[in-house]
């Protein structure tokens, strides 16, 4: 969804400086002023950089927004090892939750979903998707009885991305309580 | 959340046949190029109206977004009167899902989640909350034991709206079974 070229990056060069800059930018203008407005122009103006930099390597202001809404909601939990696929869900969720209450995280969300053709989206929940098949898949492994990973990421993610994303704000412990109602 | 001031509007008259041109404008472009450069000029100029009516009534292109996804998520859906509430949930759970298939219906949800202050995209889901607990009501006045309305909206509508936004096309049968798996 990005067309960013890592292929051309050192890290720690001027790529990933003007890579960390432009980011911040959008996020910074993300959070000042919602979504409206936001250009290629304006972000480049707020990362010091030329626009033609922006442009040539993100293409447009949606692809700049996927590419924020991977980098942001990738690898940024870490998976939880309790011993149990309740605890682990439990202890997950409610980061998940509070990652959500984070303006920041909202506001690359809403962005996320508000932006680009509908597909692109998908790249804000890849992630917490694969984590919540990766803990199932050591529940697996210890010998136990597993659930459906896509009815688990339904009744799990469902209802705290709806309460983010339209009733703003997600308790913690409510969406603990949502891991005690799978079963 | 809008700036819409109805009491200057005759149905039908000058006022009335702007706002009809201004929404599809909006539906129009966000189809065609999704958030991503939808600003008043652009809205005015495919509207056939001056961008200053649009600015003095809508204010911004947040606040008009807004009342476009208000418009369109209110009243759309007609209540089923089954004579129970799963069978009035299950119809209605798949009506839900048949509109978010729908292009015009899942940009402007898009575009509302997308835009404005955190908060203002509650006006794509507050009528079908108002359904939700108005089917409940109707089975209690049938001397009905009752499921709480905040639960059956967050496992009903959470997994529905996470799939219409993250993941692209609800089945309206999948709509269908969330509701047997209420109980």
């Amino acid at each position: 969804m990005t067309t960013e070229t890592p292929s051309t990056t050192r890290p720690g060069g001027r790529s990933a400086r003007v890579r960390a800059a432009v980011h911040r930018a959008v996020v910074d203008l993300l959070t000042e002023q919602p979504a409206d407005g936001l250009t290629i122009p304006a972000v480049a103006q707020r990362a010091g950089v030329h626009p033609t930099t922006v442009y040539r390597r993100w293409g447009s202001i949606a692809e700049l927004i996927a590419a924020v809404a991977s980098s942001r909601f990738t690898g940024d939990l870490v998976v939880p090892d309790t011993g149990s696929l309740r605890s682990d869900l439990q202890q997950w969720a409610a980061e998940v939750a509070t990652d959500l209450n984070d303006p920041d995280s909202l506001a690359i969300l809403r962005a996320g979903v508000g932006s680009g053709p509908p597909g692109t989206s998908h790249n804000c929940v890849a992630d917490r998707e694969a984590q919540i098949a990766a803990m199932i898949e050591r529940e697996r492994a210890r010998g136990h009885a597993t659930p459906d990973a896509t009815a688990t990421t339904e009744r799990l993610l469902g209802p705290i991305y709806y309460r983010a994303l339209f009733q703003g704000g997600v308790d913690p412990a409510w969406a603990q309580r949502l891991v005690t109602e799978l079963d």
